[in-house]
């Protein structure tokens, strides 16, 4: 730990910032080949059929068209759409082509021709002839004994039920005063990132294969199209330059990876392919709509004595991150607020539905949207102001949570009674409550979350950095890290300064290509900058000694009796003898005196971010129009190493949340399992005109000794505790709870005239 | 050392082999830009003027132009051409345009246009006013007191004399029964790669420079390009994929280099600049012509008592590697032959020809030449065979040679008598002296070498290599290393293969990129596979240590006892308990099991290859034409790598020394300064036709423990004894000597009047 800081915890201009305003930067669909053809995929418009028959000879009669691949082209190997991510969710459920189409929008056949336009064309050209099968949409029918089999397994269930059962959960209801039991259902939203998926496979002459891709996990896509397409991983080079986004969705694989790949070997011809926004949101992949089943006891002085939990999670027609994300959604419901006693199932079901995958939060927001609501509802039945009730039952110092980690503060503590000052939420009954019409009822809504960085313990995390020192001090840093356009490289520069002790400015980071990058598992769950990090933070100390070695030499000290700030070398307890890195390392007459390099493995560890979100809301009861007028989010981020960059992820992640909690939804007809919002009109997402007054707090209270400077990840946090919050509120303001997302206002009008009835 | 090799030794294809040959490999001049522009240079057709004026006005407005730089452009930087490889060559000494030009094609303007054609044009109309200077081309004339002065020094001396005095120099003439004394002249031949001096320069938004250039040192082209562009190291890319030849001359960086830089820098686009065939006559380096007085005491017994000798280097009008080829040319001269008393001086001197660099063989050609014929008469003197007379003073185990290194065998010893047996030397008094006309008359001559291995004592060499294990055991070099054509990096890729015990083709090599790639100081000094290879090594000792430990744990064996061979490791004294690579290295779910990388730095150290060359020529006493016949070549390298790639550069360099020997001169007219034969119809190459039959005879008698499995250099040996060969041969055949290179009709037919004229 360095005690004074100069570069880490600086608002220090993003790496790629120029690059991005200026249009400079790349994207894998800006990548232009000469001779390059476009590839399509034929999708099926049936949720669930035997694919009979393909047929492709007119589609590669027309002119134009190169290649056509159907089922008996592509090689018959069974792999996973989430390569690695999880042990758990290494499922081998996927060809790149199968004798089935599971949902609507599954991918049989493709084409590349010379235009776009052309193979167009040609995938309405391509004659298919179905067997219909029965199809299942809803993930407690698809559980039923006799339901439509979507893959050769019992029950539609995609791996054996995730049961936890700790302490005693029969006592523990026994000794409650009360109990309560609710069901919350999640929506359907879908990641919507600015840069549709997109990819360009190049073959060169010797074998070698090139793909840019916007991916996540650029490692794990070389990995599994080299074990599909059978060959090495050295002939295999992945490039992703920049990203427009990927939120969790893109550390998948998809059917157009391997398709491209394969027509440009076809055709001996680089092929682009990149979705339309419909086929990100059809081919793409969801948030799993659950449905939680909550019941809880406590006692009558605000105790929790007993949780009880069935997490059924839609995961649609493939694996992906199904197994992941229902075992983290239910292994989140065991944190948060003290409790012994636990019995909690969760299952992960397939059905006939676009396929759910991962997403920022992956399986959290679903249940903590529930555990939030219920306390508030406790606090409400026990008369209990809501943020009192929760500073009662919030883990602190020395609680164990998942996975054995004990807490070192009373973060989520601090993090309510931050929120509650900057929110006035002691004062908010002396705020109006209604406007003068009555019409419109305000209400203030409060939530909490905790979420580890990284995934450690479920998979062993990898991340590496090498360094190089140039001869005039100035540093090259070799990142496997995969930047979404988080800001992360900017965070991994940042790190290899302050560590070195030389300006920002002297690190030059290369990322983005696996050839020349060290193994990097992938940019997910919020693991890069505590992981990734860590890895650049080691290789930096370890090029700090070497540097300190030499400076030592020339310096006539001890190198233990030496530091580095700012670019100088200097004797702590006499800064007058002082030498510039740039004199440490360079030799004479321009030849470098010594050659430093360095390289790192980050050790993955345990730790938890936490936040408290507070959110104050309008409710029109004529229109059930529900506004969210002012957010306070306060994190607790162990160290935020760029601020701009937290708050950046914040508001972004509340952005996606409040979108998640009150408008996103795709949409998949129940009857024809078609999707009915498929673009950006009908699937509603917020723009920044409809933000609200948000105000972050960053606090600095639990500094991780394994993140980098006490760094811990904040990438999905953010998006956790603001549905509650707002869910929360709105009941506050109508007196009734929505208990399904999104709380659309067909739902709060519904829910309106429940209650007037029940009056 | 390994005891048995799969790799190493074996005639591995080329890692480039299927892209050069298919066409698909690019060089500099192959790289095309959005937008890019042609730069060319004004070069000034007087030999030494001060330029009084430069008017670009009339080129700035000709349609097309988009910018014309003048010395006002560009920064006023004293810089070296010769950016390090030497610490004796840092002289600066150029400025990118100077207020005098000091040869016939020194640039003095450049431009950019949107084609070759109107930057031409605007080169006709740049107006300069010159005041003409007095000028000097020989070196002895501009040694004398009141000639011309080039630079702003005395005598027009680079670098003060190299003066090596060893043992007692009058002592070892008195002890001499007979004292020689010849004057031994080299030619100017020019290294004349296929691939012309290139580059493409681009700035990015962020003011980050990249360069394609065609180079020997990416990494020193990048460090001097930010010393004089005035930027961090860190924002210049150099990027060399492929090059076609450089022979030493491309380890300088070319005026071109800044100048393309400027041009995209002020015009905001990327530029391309290409060298003319003629420019790279006029405008690149050619080889030192050299004066040698070689003067040796000898006793009637064939034992060399005293060695004086006088090196007087031709250097052009810049430095470039002028001290740096008189150092080696004097030192060399201490090697060989045993004596015990010397006295060797060295001028490096400065004339208005065009420049004299780096250019394999490096100062030895010319003092080799004069030592190897020396011997050759005194042999005759004495009625000695000539070989015999070598194999009496050659040096052998146990002696001292230069920077007091002592060899470990007998090498020179060897390549002789092998030679001589593969030649048939001692039976050659059974063939016929000449054709039955009596006109072509038949000789036999030899020549041996030895030559270091890299440039260490002399600078400190840097070599780098990071190894990455892929999670299917295929590995990843970063290689820091250039490849000017030889087959560098297949010989790194097998050094890695075998070090590490996978197959050749698991190993993918990245070079040519100074972003991503560990620092190289450049290829030269027949130090790659040496050095950089050494690097390798070193690092892929590192990461199979990394790969044991993971295995000992998986086989439950000590690592100690674990060997691997062709993919698979094994317990060495139980074969049966082995795991192939891939299966030690992959982890659960496509999960790697853990992140193997390394990375070493290459140590410099003192070793010498080693060789005798024998040629049979006939000499056509009415032509004067001197025709090679045979060739035998015997090397000792220590260790062939790769044996196709050793013969490829012996047979390289045997073409090369035959063409200096012979017919490659570039004539500067003695009195204009002007280049006569800047063309490859006028200067002289010699074709695969014009190749005598050879025979290569590789030897492994003295592996050197600095390099990798005993491997040391054989890049510019080959250079090196094959002229001193044809010289002796011609003497034999003729009975008079020539003791200038090239051996041309013309002089030989002089050399045969004056014998008549003598009769």
């Amino acid at each position: 730990m360095v005690a004074q800081l100069s570069v880490v915890g600086t608002r220090a201009p993003r790496v790629d910032g120029v690059q991005k305003v200026t249009g400079a930067a790349r994207y894998a669909a800006d990548i232009l080949l000469p001779g390059m053809l476009y590839g399509k995929i034929k999708r099926s418009p049936h949720p669930h059929a035997r694919v009979l028959r393909v047929d492709g000879s007119r589609a590669r009669a027309l002119s134009g068209v190169k290649a056509v691949l159907t089922i008996d082209d592509v090689p018959r190997v069974l792999h996973a759409g989430a390569p690695a991510p999880r042990i758990l969710n290494h499922i081998k459920d996927q060809y790149i082509f199968d004798t089935k189409v599971r949902f609507v929008g599954d991918g049989l056949a493709a084409v590349a021709a010379a235009s776009e336009e052309i193979a167009e064309q040609a995938l309405d050209l391509i004659a298919v002839e179905y067997e219909l099968l029965p199809a299942v949409f809803d993930a407690e029918e698809a559980m039923q004994p006799g339901a439509p089999l979507v893959h050769e397994t019992d029950r539609n269930l995609v791996v054996p039920p995730i049961v936890i059962q700790i302490g005693d959960i029969e006592q523990g209801f026994a000794e409650a005063d009360y109990i309560v039991e609710e069901v919350y259902t999640t929506g359907r939203p879908a990641p919507t990132y600015m840069e549709p998926n997109a990819c360009v496979a190049q073959f060169d002459n010797a074998g070698n294969l090139i793909v840019w891709a916007s991916t996540q996990g650029p490692f794990m896509v070389r990995g599994i199209l080299a074990e599909v397409l059978g060959i090495p991983v050295s002939k295999v080079r992945v490039i992703c330059e920049h990203m427009g986004g990927g939120f969790g969705a893109k550390q998948d694989i998809y059917q157009h990876e391997f398709i491209c790949a394969l027509l440009a070997q076809r055709t001996g011809r680089p092929v682009k392919m990149e979705y339309t926004r419909e086929e990100c949101f059809l081919a793409g992949k969801t948030r799993h709509p659950v449905k939680v089943t909550l019941k809880q006891g406590f006692t009558r002085d605000g105790r929790l004595t007993a949780r009880q939990m069935r997490y059924v999670a839609n995961g649609g027609a493939y694996c992906s991150h199904s197994p992941g994300i229902t075992e983290v959604g239910c292994w989140d419901a065991t944190s948060l607020f003290r409790c012994e006693n636990f019995d909690i199932r969760g299952y992960a079901v397939y059905t006939n539905n676009p396929v759910a995958g991962a997403f920022r939060g992956y399986g959290a927001v679903q249940s903590l949207f529930a555990l939030n609501c219920q306390m508030d509802g406790i606090a409400r039945t026990l008369g209990i102001d809501p943020v009192d009730f929760m500073l009662q039952n919030v883990v602190g110092e020395g609680d164990l949570v998942s996975a054995g980690h004990r807490l070192h503060a009373n973060a989520l503590e601090a993090c309510l009674r931050r929120g509650a000052e900057e929110i006035g939420w002691y004062e908010r009954h002396l705020r109006p409550r209604q406007d003068p019409s009555g019409i419109v009822k305000r209400g203030w809504g409060v939530g909490v979350e905790m979420h580890s960085s990284g995934a450690s313990p479920f998979i062993k995390e990898q991340s590496n950095a090498i360094l190089k020192m140039n001869e005039d001090g100035t540093v090259h840093l070799l990142t496997g890290v995969a930047d979404l356009g988080t800001g992360a490289l900017t965070v991994m520069a940042q790190i290899a300064a302050e560590t070195l002790g030389i300006p920002y400015a002297s690190v030059r980071v290369t990322a983005g290509d696996t050839d020349v990058t060290p193994f990097d598992i992938g940019a997910y769950a919020s693991r890069t900058t505590f992981v990734g990090g860590g890895a650049v933070a080691k290789a930096a100390a370890d090029l700090r000694t070497q540097l300190l070695a030499l400076a030592a030499e020339k310096l006539g000290a001890s190198a233990d009796a030496l530091e580095v700030r700012d670019g100088v070398v200097f004797v702590s307890r006499d800064p007058g003898r002082a030498l510039p890195v740039r004199d440490v390392v360079k030799g004479e007459g321009g030849v470098p005196g010594r050659s430093l390099m360095s390289r790192a493995t980050g050790e993955p560890d345990v730790a938890h971010s936490f936040a408290a979100h507070f959110a104050e809301v309008d409710v029109d009861t004529e229109t059930g129009q529900v506004k969210v007028i002012r957010v306070v989010a306060v994190h607790e981020v162990g160290k935020a190493i760029n601020p701009m960059g937290v708050e950046g992820q914040i508001e972004g992640g509340l952005q996606q949340g409040i979108g998640h909690t009150l408008t996103e939804d795709l949409i998949v007809d129940p009857k024809t399992g078609r999707t009915l919002n498929a673009n950006l009109v009908d699937y509603k997402m917020l723009t920044s005109l409809d933000m609200p007054a948000t105000k972050v707090v960053i606090l600095e209270l639990a500094p991780d000794p394994g993140g980098p400077f006490g760094a811990k990840g904040v990438a999905e946090d953010p998006l956790l505790a603001i549905g509650p919050a707002i869910a929360n509120a709105v009941a506050d303001a109508i007196g009734v709870r929505i208990r399904e997302y999104p709380i659309t206002p067909e739902k709060v009008l519904r829910a309106l005239r429940a209650q007037q009835e029940q009056l």
